[in-house]
């Protein structure tokens, strides 16, 4: 039976920047069960004097001390948070001393500003490539010119999300191109695919997980057949290694990593949002 | 003019958390611009090799120290990556000792599992609010007994995205409901919306900045003049406010700290992916 431990994400802005790094270590310790809580826009010392009894209490409630995962950047905030008797642990205090150190400049303690601050050309730039994205989700739109990519797969492979993620984070126009069966039927690209060859990715996917997508859609449907799914895979699969379109299983991959690997792949730099 | 710094995010995985940490520690020094790169899915040491001559090349023509920032779990990855002579900022490292005194229990160094590994059931929730999101998307299906959320909102204030990133992220079923001139004409909530009193959230937008997006989306329309735009954010304000609607200008606010706000504001909890 694993301990139980609660965790708080506390933060000035949105506690984006503290639930990503808390998550990614938390993931390393299996051997505890976490409860999480997330205070966002903390942004005052009486916020945070509000907050820690509530921390104070989780503690009491499951016997062990608490885990503060932080963002705060105003110390006064902080100490107010650590009044909780939980195990701080700043997000940024590690690095800012030797990055003001290497930059030669003191860091300004200005709050929330990661994913706080809209700069316009951005955010034209993000939800541009949202618009695109939805405009050209499953082969509704076919001019691919404007492309930044085009997945191609057969239907529920999970080209949709990845397009909307790629939008999202990156402000990559991202379209994608549903595999029919009469596109199947042959080994060669479709026609609309063919001048786009070095924007093209497929997505593949386990016909056994396919089939169990499939069916949650569409119960009993041919379409949610395993022998559907089967041949569609297999026809899907030869297509792309003959025409030398770089794929990858979606069967263990997340939505995340997904869109990391079309990043590199095809060898597109853009910074996240 | 401000020194230029090259910075690289490397990691065994996406590099999302790597990149999401160092994003925010690189806002807090505003005197020197960063050029970015990343490497995603460095999980051996021959890979570490390859990169390490890269970002000395780039220190050596920025004429300064690069600094990495780095996430690969593998410290004999790390050490061929400090090879490059950079500021190594590891962002897991400081925190891994107190965890696990803390926790007692030591970290499994496994790679790349924050944003790898793919849990089915969280996985069709993420898929699942993604669908809903697109098939309720701007009035598009009404039923909203399954929402959790209902964005209400004039054309082009920023309900799409926030939906569709409270899908992503939350796997939150938001919906999005656009305010006609119809609706407009009256003081109270469109019918429709009525039982769903307690879902409901409106964004509101500075009317020059709406006349800068819908003149980008239709130019020289009546949707896109200043009076139009003027008349219908006025309205919704007035409908917001008479009906008690929570509500928040998307002007100056990033899509990541609406859903935040949105979620704070109705007491919705949920884990981030």
């Amino acid at each position: 039976m694993p301990g139980v431990r609660p965790v708080f994400y506390v933060s000035d802005g949105t506690g984006i920047t503290a639930e990503t790094i808390g998550h990614s270590l938390l993931t390393q310790f299996t051997q505890t069960r976490f409860v999480t809580e997330r205070y966002s826009f903390v942004d005052s010392v009486e916020r945070a004097a509000e907050i820690a009894p509530k921390i104070r209490a989780a503690a009491e409630e499951y016997g062990v001390r608490a885990v503060v995962i932080n963002s705060c950047v105003d110390s006064v905030v902080s100490s107010a948070l650590a009044e909780s008797g939980a195990l701080m642990l700043d997000v940024f205090a590690p690095f800012i001393e030797p990055l003001e150190r290497e930059l030669g400049e003191a860091r300004e303690r200005r709050i929330g500003q990661a994913h706080g601050l809209v700069n316009f050309e951005t955010y034209h730039r993000r939800i541009n490539a949202m618009n695109f994205a939805l405009t050209h989700d499953d082969g509704a739109a076919t001019d691919y010119a404007g492309a930044d990519v085009i997945l191609v797969a057969v239907s529920r492979a999970g080209k949709t999300p990845t397009c909307v993620y790629l939008a999202l984070h990156y402000g990559i126009r991202a379209a994608n191109y549903p595999l029919t069966e009469e596109d199947l039927e042959h080994d060669r690209l479709p026609p609309r695919l063919r001048p786009w060859r070095n924007k093209l990715f497929g997505l593949t996917i386990d016909p056994v997980r396919l089939q169990q997508i499939r069916q949650e859609r569409r119960p009993n449907s041919r379409y949610a057949q395993f022998d559907t799914c089967k041949r569609e895979v297999a026809a899907a699969e030869m297509m792309f290694r003959g025409e030398g379109i770089p794929t990858l299983s979606t069967t263990h991959t997340s939505i995340e990593e997904i869109a990391s690997k079309v990043l590199t792949t095809l060898g597109i730099h853009r910074e996240m949002f």
